[in-house]
């Protein structure tokens, strides 16, 4: 059983405390607010999630990268509850890695593996594309 | 629209970049991980989510509290995707409220207004339970 534990601080501010001993500071979109607003956490949640089993599944293929950045992007209802009616994954890979074997690690994920993903894709769109860079000076880009 | 940019540190670990301007450590949940699990994450965001609903409906009511903490638990799937199966809300509520009017701000919350609830609960099935600590030697429980 995962527990997270969470204390309203002041105002909007709440801090959650997580089974693994780290705290998550939560507030309302504002200026000098004191932390993420829990839908900025629940797309954060989605790229570690991926992130993680993308590492893992390039990993079991050999293949090696030397950076990789994922962007998220969510667009949300404009009426209550202001759930993403659509969620855009941008995967940034930077290494000799064949575009085929990239596409499968991350259906991988999306499809199989990610618990986040799959907790979310029967409320929302969540579409993705990817871009290699390799050599440095050239860009391989695909939309799923 | 919201965006968080996620980037891959070492081994399991990412940081994500909130719009808000806030940094978000991720890591498999082992001894010294540097941060948490993107499934504690997504627990951490519907306390937020709903908690800062119920901070805002209470006031409506022009209701007082000294303490309020959430406490979640998440029984996750056996098999992939490991999503939650069943989520768990612990209100605890400290101060002179009125049970009926505490139970009509979570509903709220959680039926209409949380966007992290009404994301999750077409898959899982979140239930909750408060408690009132009010006077405090006493406590008021209450399921749904």
């Amino acid at each position: 059983m995962t527990e997270v534990k969470t204390t309203f601080i002041k105002d909007m501010e709440f801090v959650a405390m997580t089974t693994s001993g780290n705290k998550i500071v939560m507030d309302t979109l504002k200026e000098n607010g004191a932390g993420a607003t829990p839908m900025e956490l629940l797309l954060a949640a989605l790229t570690g999630c991926t992130g993680m089993d993308i590492v893992s599944i390039l990993k079991k293929m050999k293949l090696e990268f030397t950076k990789f950045e994922i962007v998220v992007q969510g667009e949300r209802a404009e009426e209550h509850p202001k759930i993403y009616k659509k969620i855009r994954l941008i995967y940034k890979l930077y290494g000799d890695l064949p575009p085929d074997k990239v596409i499968h690690a991350i259906d991988l994920s999306i499809d199989k593996y990610c618990s986040v993903s799959n907790m979310l894709k029967s409320v929302t769109e969540i579409t993705y594309e990817y871009k290699i860079y390799y050599p440095p000076s050239s860009v391989h880009l695909k939309n799923r």
